[in-house]
């Protein structure tokens, strides 16, 4: 059976070609009566009509849509860093989708199968598992790649661009600046593998470096959860900590309804560092120090840098930028 | 010119259709190397073949992918509304991509457009500002659409489905708790309109059954720095309340600061409730009390009755669905 046109439904409905393609493509306009545009959808349904859909993929090749990919849109961490990417998208009049990983490498595969359909135009996002030549059939089909990552990684073949924060100078940062105020016996709280991991590499060598005897627990759920199950394991084990750095706030927070339950102190007999500044940290009693990463500002940074691509030649070799971390000091320590 | 078929590419590669087909799609195998999967690659790049993209999806109509529309993704109720979501499209083999729309008019209509270009087989959202008749184009083409809603709306001729909080009840019940721990002094802090609008009327009903007098700082923004402004808005008019009842958590946080700013004791001074029981809620000083809408419930629910749609008959008149709401007290009050 031969596809229903624009022009079969234009005729059904007693109307131009270009009524019908302003109704379906869901616009209003004030020539255009109730009954007329009823009159059009009406015939569309009838005819089985879809408006071009792919077609018009097809020939311009754009979808004018960018995906953000997440690892866990349940962490305030990255809408705040979409909130950044949409400043810089809507004012290029793309339209702006997440994706959220849930940072497992199936997922982050999948997610590569997927983009690669053409549902988008280009991708800026965080991977826990993917290596660069995982995005070079991607890359390579005309979709730029911006990840956001936590160390210098990109200096490879694949044109893909990098901007990073240097989590291991930060958790460095953050040891060093418990060390100095005394502190030697500091636990650490983290996820395996990923940036937290790279924290944890930062931590390790900091107090090793300050004479300290590095302890850390791994847990699976960088959650409020995961810190809570984590602090307990830390009371349980004899190592005494005066603090706990946790590799994100959320887990930092749910170390301190551990403490609070137990009635520790914060940060009088145990001071908490947590890591990116979520909103709830400030909000937390005590207001809890952290590591702010301007979500935000890399937000606009990486979207920026895919709007370059996308305008510019998508060949060039791939640029890794470094962004700036800064310590927040609160109540906690 | 004719465009390169997947033959083409396997030809120029030396190699099996299949192959090509297992690496562009992005997958890998065994019996794949890193030099065939590479000239696979290259002979696609050079042929400027894209794989089946559109193709697929004009044949088969199905993009397997569900869109979650939310109007403000760094509002955690919606993340977790979206967790709840993603639970069942994970279960059904649907990708889902979440679309923020900043709740205005504009936007709520764009996604609308965009939607209609046959990206996704569903969709699933919270809107502010359209009506059930503004789906009729979408929903018509075959794009089924569940509304997360905060009041019972649905009941007209389009086929979409609808799940609700009665919010003016939960509006009604917060204030009735209030005013039977003797505040008659209540002062509401909500946005404009959407369900912030419901939740007003549902409180000054009550508070005026109770014999009080309603007092409104309406926002712009339903974030803590709106909060944090009309609480400042409130403690200048003169209307001295015992209590302040904000329509989202962000808000009452925001209400929170102001109060602790200026050493009010809260609740010995003033009391404060929220709505929605972000994670947030739990972790203030005092904890906040507040109403939980089950988002998450919420999400697995509206996602449910999408797959129904997406399974079964299109065409059958739209549902309306009442989801509970509870009431958290915690010490804030």
């Amino acid at each position: 059976m031969r596809r229903a046109t624009q022009r079969d439904v234009a005729r059904a409905a007693g109307v131009s070609q270009a009524a019908v393609s302003m109704v379906l493509s869901g616009g209003t306009s004030p020539s255009i009566s109730t009954e007329t545009h009823e009159r059009i959808v009406k015939a569309a349904a009838e005819l089985g009509y879809t408006p071009n859909r792919f077609a018009q993929a097809l020939r311009t090749s754009r979808t004018m849509t960018i995906a953000c990919v997440v690892p866990d849109i349940s962490n305030p961490f990255y809408p705040a860093l979409m909130r950044g990417v949409q400043s810089v998208t809507d004012g290029e009049n793309y339209d702006l989708i997440a994706f959220n990983t849930d940072g497992t490498p199936d997922r982050e595969r999948h997610f590569l199968a997927w983009a690669r359909q053409g549902r988008v135009d280009g991708v800026v996002g965080v991977f826990f598992t993917l290596r660069a030549s995982d995005f070079r059939p991607l890359v390579e089909s005309g979709v730029p790649v911006v990840r956001i990552e936590s160390s210098k990684k990109q200096g490879g073949p694949i044109a893909i661009d990098d901007i990073y924060v240097d989590s291991r100078a930060a958790a460095e940062a953050v040891t060093n600046y418990l060390t100095s105020r005394g502190h030697t016996r500091i636990a650490m709280v983290a996820g395996r593998g990923g940036p937290q991991g790279t924290r944890v590499e930062g931590y390790k060598a900091a107090l090793l470096a300050a004479g300290g005897t590095p302890h850390v627990v791994i847990v699976d759920e960088f959650s409020e959860a995961g810190g809570l199950g984590a602090a307990e394991t830390v009371l349980a084990s004899g190592y005494k900590p005066t603090a706990i750095f946790a590799a994100n706030d959320l887990m930092a927070i749910g170390v301190m309804q551990a403490l609070r339950e137990r009635g520790i102190e914060i940060p009088g007999e145990i001071a908490v560092v947590g890591f990116d500044d979520i909103s709830a940290a400030k909000l937390v009693t005590p207001p809890l120090t952290t590591v702010t990463q301007f979500q935000r500002d890399m937000g606009v940074k990486a979207a920026q840098i895919l709007m370059h691509r996308l305008r510019g030649p998508r060949g060039e070799a791939g640029t890794a930028i470094e962004m700036p971390f800064g310590l927040i000091e609160r109540n906690s320590t």
